[in-house]
């Protein structure tokens, strides 16, 4: 075989079975798979989430992961978002001609991990080579559903006044590491990103503690813009304290060292968890019970508009003690990032 | 707003929400896409296909469609192939720095109205944006699911001896498009793509018919290769009588120019269906009632291996009366064809 990608592999013929068995079947194999048909059969029902997302990562590979299992992890997240138990994937691959094949194997070997250790099958693929220049390296589309286990499911509408505010740990983990690894730049401290699948911890959320309201994994954008997504779906304010939300030191010092706001970088192992005040402390200690969620804090609270602010409306309460708005992400510093 | 797609309009900020709202919200509308939760939430029931593909269709717009029909088109027929009714879609952008918005909206609204007409919802999805130079334009993924209709479902491996194989019109219509429209080559007659939604056909074949051993669309790699792979599946011999299988005429006279085969010539809007010979007329009256399938036609049959190939081989029986070996497409003269 080879050593690249050839136009040949995207072909649909011969040298695109080749690659599919010898790199795809041999990482991602079950028995839905395995039956090769244009489309996967599944056995599914009752009420279902559905989630996708493009992955166009630059670098592919970082500390902490690689575009295979941030693929994996970023549509499970999203999948168990909606209180759902993540189950099945699709995945489709746009690869670049001339991409080195050890390169593409380790990531199809680091997705087939990923989907094993997250307890998802992926169930049905799609290959396209684009001539050299037409993409860069390699693109890859996860597809993802599961069955809703809450019942009502959470949605970004339902937070509430008098509602706690929880995250499950650090933020900016992912951002800085894919910036600080483009731009080659040396930071101190053991940089990586948080990729991680959440689902496990979305799911004791919502069947052992309930009445979860909001959950979202604050992935591009970071933290600040999607509290104001969730502000604007649910029509309230939302006021955080700047001093309870987790940093690592080293994504502290790295930010400030770039000018940068951690409030605003990607994460792709964390999520939100927004639900009423009185059940904060269960949903903490579950949350904490994770290996994901060891830095989980409760870190503000959802306000009933015209309290301190407008509906839609997110305040930062800062270390000294003063509020500012903290408004959604307005410009693009960091193209894929994810 | 700007004229042309920027890195802002992938930050998952601001300028990504008034791309979503302005161009994929107005086109693609409906109740659970609204919600702009992280995943959609459906409601669906016991058997479903899934299935997922990547758009890299170059050039973008082309006689008879566009990457964003053709993205519809595509999934939609590859849910339907498993005997199933298509019900949802989601659907991922990767978009080049630069991409003029005029024509993602003229995608958009092609892709809004081809679901339509396919009777299925987009109902979640995801736009990265890419440096210029990174990818060529725009990318689309679409995955869908569907409740599958047949019990037991066709499959690429229910191929058997005494099988009639059908065809439901004329082959190489959309891949020699592309190749002309991309070449610049202006070849006679009205050259079109034959991109279509096929899960009508499909659907009364399962259900009115019945016994639908395997239904699959020839697309990459074209009929030849389609029946090499379901030869292979089944551990069954092929034979197909070239008189019969139809071409229209300027794509005849294109390949012959070209020194093109259309057996190997990407269809995106055919469907080859294979069940008892007993059965075929039936299923030739339902194939040429759908405005697709007016020149639907018995070309060919499965023969026990050991009859006069062997098992996985395709013979082609020519105009002359010569038989010879179809392969597989071997090479890829043709990249970015869907």
């Amino acid at each position: 075989m080879t050593s690249v990608v050839l136009l040949d592999h995207g072909s649909g013929g011969r040298a695109s079975r080749r690659l599919i068995r010898e790199v795809f079947m041999r990482h991602l194999s079950n028995p839905v798979l395995d039956t090769m048909d244009d489309a996967a059969h599944l056995e599914l029902s009752g009420s279902l989430a559905m989630s996708t997302d493009s992955f166009t990562v630059d670098p592919p590979e970082f500390p902490g992961g690689d575009i295979g299992s941030l693929a994996v992890h970023g549509t499970v997240n999203d999948v168990a978002m909606l209180g759902a138990r993540p189950r099945y994937l699709s995945c489709a691959f746009i690869l670049e001609e001339g991409l080195p094949l050890d390169l593409l194997e380790r990531i199809v070997r680091s997705m087939g991990q990923a989907a094993r250790a997250a307890g998802v099958w992926v169930v049905t693929g799609d290959t396209k080579v684009v001539p050299r220049g037409a993409a860069d390296k390699v693109f890859i589309t996860t597809t993802g559903i599961g069955e809703i286990l809450a019942d009502p499911a959470p949605a970004g509408s339902r937070a509430a006044a008098g509602d706690a505010v929880l995250l499950s740990g650090t933020v900016g983990d992912h951002g800085l590491t894919i910036l600080s690894r483009r731009a080659g730049l040396a930071l101190d401290g053991p940089l990586a990103s948080d990729s991680a699948p959440l689902h496990v911890m979305a799911a004791s959320l919502a069947t052992e503690v309930g009445d979860i309201h909001v959950l979202r994994d604050p992935t591009r954008g970071g933290l600040a813009t999607t509290l104001n997504e969730i502000a604007e779906q649910s029509g309230v304010a939302c006021e955080i304290r700047e001093e309870a939300i987790p940093v690592r030191s080293c994504v502290a010092s790295g930010c400030a060292v770039l000018g940068l706001d951690p409030l605003y970088l990607a994460n792709e192992g964390k999520l939100l968890c927004i639900l009423p005040e009185a059940k904060a402390a269960g949903a903490l200690a579950v949350m904490r019970r994770s290996p994901y969620g060891a830095e989980a804090a409760v870190i503000g609270r959802i306000l009933a508009p015209g309290d301190k602010a407008g509906a839609g409306r997110v305040i930062l309460i800062t270390r000294p003690g003063g509020r500012r708005l903290l408004g959604m992400l307005e410009g693009e510093q960091l193209p894929r990032i994810c």
